[in-house]
């Protein structure tokens, strides 16, 4: 006999499309819902299906929303001469847990990378120009990902920024809080140290 | 701000209610379906739901199936005298990639735990003793797990079977291969020395 029950493979087909999902994960994950009443993997379909539907890219800042602006772009006690610059949704989701920014923000979706062939074009950086060019940011904060093509488009903005006016910045390379000098890599070690603070 | 955009955070509870996937590669997940085409994520909700909805137990030995009978039930060739027990329709996928059996199953759907209230009225034995009653089985393979609930299980099972002059077997226990013996625990080392053949 071929193994599989045909509906189980087609679970299983679509759910090892996901990220971090194998094809041993997706079989026991579809063996799962098999398992389940039918209403709750209705359930789960419909949230996933109206989820995605619901979503849309903020019209100011590009952050995820439900409706025209986004939470943050609608909160009148968020300082409007502050824009953290980031890459992806995901990003403006960790910087609001620390609770502790009250600017607002712009969402590149994609980081420059002529490897992947992904240029200035290609990402939401014109149209942060456009914002910057009205003047009512003051400092702009760059927060893509320390690493290299991070740092690139950082490097690419602050050029593009620069000429407006506008305070540049880039937050903090440094040692992790929590973590462990002995496991630190040479390279965040030598950052931390070139970013040294009086006290 | 309330962190979450509400569509995402309704996929992602959703998503965290699957085994083996934690509230943060939910969240992960839930990202990476917003950032995906509204027609994949659509393909991935119906393969869940029609998936689902179209999976019924084989009326005979309750695999899983999209029709009357399943695939093994259906196949002429399929020797009809040899019986063997699994707990659920995962295992009857393992040993029939094993390619090796050409008998028929039974999927219990469970396993008797006393600590859990499962009973042998919660799961297939009866209608196991029903298809004994035929006559037309001649061996009862028992291939639950070789765990505390598995083995109470195989020997209710056996009990009960042994008097309808069927030939009650279970499957060895032993070291397995591939494995070193140097990392087998000992009752999986008693049990292969218990279980030992000549050569």
């Amino acid at each position: 006999m071929n193994q599989q029950v045909e509906p189980i493979q087609r679970m299983a087909d679509e759910l090892s499309k996901l990220p971090g999902i194998g094809r041993k994960s997706a079989q026991r994950l579809a063996y799962y819902l098999a398992s389940q009443p039918v209403e709750s993997v209705r359930a789960l379909a419909r949230a996933l299906q109206e989820g995605r539907e619901q979503i849309r890219l903020c019209t100011r800042c590009f952050n995820y929303t439900s409706e025209d602006l986004c939470a943050v772009c609608k909160d009148v006690k968020r300082r409007e001469d502050l824009l953290c610059v980031v890459r992806d949704p995901r990003d403006v989701a960790a910087m609001e847990r620390m609770n502790d920014y009250h600017g607002l923000y712009h969402v590149l979706h994609g980081i420059l990378s002529p490897m992947d062939g992904i240029g200035p074009n290609d990402i939401r950086i014109r149209e942060l120009m456009d914002r910057l060019q009205t003047g009512q940011v003051k400092e702009l904060i760059l927060a893509t990902n320390p690493d290299i093509e991070g740092e690139a488009t950082a490097a690419y903005i602050a050029r593009l920024a620069k000429p407006l006016g506008v305070r540049v910045t880039r937050i903090a390379h440094g040692v992790p809080v929590g973590s462990d000098l002995e496991y630190t890599d040479e390279v965040t070690l030598s950052k931390a140290m070139e970013g040294r603070r009086e006290l």
